[in-house]
């Protein structure tokens, strides 16, 4: 077994407010899905956008919308999200506190997958 | 997409002192691994055992310990666990409040995978 604190592993900041961890992956030998942890500032976003896998979200603290391609809904702490598989998605922080959650995602080919650029929009 | 808090959802106590409650899965579309939360009563543990598949856990609040073969390690809220497919393992709640934490498995055939009873012991 392999234990180590979120908060010791290193973030990368993809997107201006925007702070991810991989808390669980293939590093520790994870066959099959990868844990991450975001982080999002007060009124950030992650990027709007879709991708064939699917995310399975938990929120640990804050509150937020997630846009959908006809839906926003809004979500606070103890609340699980289904992303399904090619669905638009964008989550938001709409608090004044930050907004953690924990995402995860299924390995393809063993991999973290890439979400396509060309599918990304702000 | 899929909202609902964790605790509106049904759980359910397979051992005295332990609540488990699926949070994303196949009821929700979920195709390839599930999402559940474990609420652990001071003292009680989960059965001491170990299947095919891995777990990947994060700690919600409260502490304790995981057994292995030939290991006994602490762990506390924002910990990370990867416990990796036939390693056994054992979850034991050795504060004074709730033990909380998501378990990530992966689906089998579309279901949930099911301990081998030969394999469970307390």
């Amino acid at each position: 077994m392999q234990i180590q604190n979120y908060r010791q592993v290193s973030g990368k900041e993809e997107i201006p407010g925007v702070v991810m961890r991989v808390i669980v992956g293939p590093d520790e030998g994870a066959p099959n899905f990868v844990m991450r942890i975001f982080e999002i500032q007060p009124q950030s976003s992650t990027p709007y956008h879709s991708h064939n896998w699917e995310h399975e979200v938990f929120i640990l603290s804050g509150k937020g919308i997630i846009r959908g391609t006809e839906t926003e809904r809004t979500f606070h702490e103890g609340d699980a999200i289904f992303v399904a598989p090619d669905e638009h998605h964008c989550f938001t922080n709409t608090g004044n506190s930050l907004l953690r959650l924990i995402c995860v995602i299924p390995l393809i080919d063993k991999k973290l997958p890439t979400t396509p650029s060309a599918k990304q929009s702000q």
